[in-house]
């Protein structure tokens, strides 16, 4: 469980960072930046900071901020309702990130090196290496993880309707719920 | 109709407003800016510039260029294949945009002076003044149009599939297609 005070410290960086980046958020935005440390309490290795711009029905879209090397851990997106799950596009627009996507060869000699992964909770192992301004799309349904590169990231995520209750998850000690929001 | 060189300085002139803006693109994406006069000939008041990052069944988005001044016509996205239609949101990254949409009390003293106007082609009358980091979600099937300010703009637009062929305008001299892309 992260303090208040940890909660604040992590939407200042991700703020910053965001400035860096010349990414303009309001401040409503800014005060209620996501902060997703997924129950570890270990945010500076696993999680992320995130913005969500809009998400209807049909449509979400959100940025992501990841603090250097920080890590998405492995999780999925399932069926609901009739559709297929969600499917979502990673545009990187600062930094580096490494998607590992379930499928496809594994990667030799991958970059990622993420915090925990004794654990087995990686089985992701196709390493897409994403600069700014390249983007992966990820299909519904398909285990995925990324981590970024020394320097964070900005990730610019396009999907269909985003419901974060639903998401799965390979390490059975992650709570995607509860959240740090206002 | 536009020549291969205005199509050429169009993509330049873009590219140039993206990099400004700090938003990095593929040197393929670059190559391939869509450059849209709309079949009017007129590009500099009437169209506008885009790189469509992704586009499948279910989510689209997209970043547009407005040059100063410059206007994307009235028009709607009206209902297909079951669907209620593209529902879009416009996120201003840089510049300002004056966004016109369908329905509630018209704007007393908009800031938007769009071209062609004496020919009756804007009837969406009221306006949203958006700024970098402000948004604003269109319903499908919904008449709008924008301009943006003295200094150009830059929008990222997310959306459900985008099927430009579908579009409607209220300028009946105006064509969707043909669009400059290679």
């Amino acid at each position: 469980m992260l303090t208040a005070i940890q909660v604040q410290a992590a939407r200042d960086r991700a703020a910053a960072a965001l400035a860096d980046a010349g990414i303009e958020i309001t401040p409503a935005e800014r005060a209620s930046i996501e902060v997703a440390d997924l129950g570890l309490g270990d945010l500076e290795h696993i999680g992320l900071e995130l913005i969500v711009y809009v998400n209807t029905d049909r449509v979400c879209a959100k940025e992501l901020v990841l603090f250097p090397g920080q890590t998405c851990p492995e999780h999925w997106h399932p069926p609901f309702d009739g559709t297929p799950g969600k499917e979502e596009t990673f545009r990187v627009r600062a930094g580096v990130v490494y998607l590992h996507v379930e499928g496809g060869d594994p990667t030799p000699h991958p970059l990622a090196k993420p915090a925990r992964a004794e654990r087995g909770i990686y089985t992701a192992k196709r390493e897409i290496v994403l600069h700014p301004g390249e983007q992966f799309t990820v299909p519904p349904n398909t285990k995925h993880w990324f981590q970024s590169g020394p320097d964070g990231a900005i990730v610019s995520e396009f999907s269909t309707q985003s419901r974060d209750d639903l998401d799965l998850f390979t390490d059975p000690e992650i709570v995607r719920i509860p959240v740090y929001t206002d």
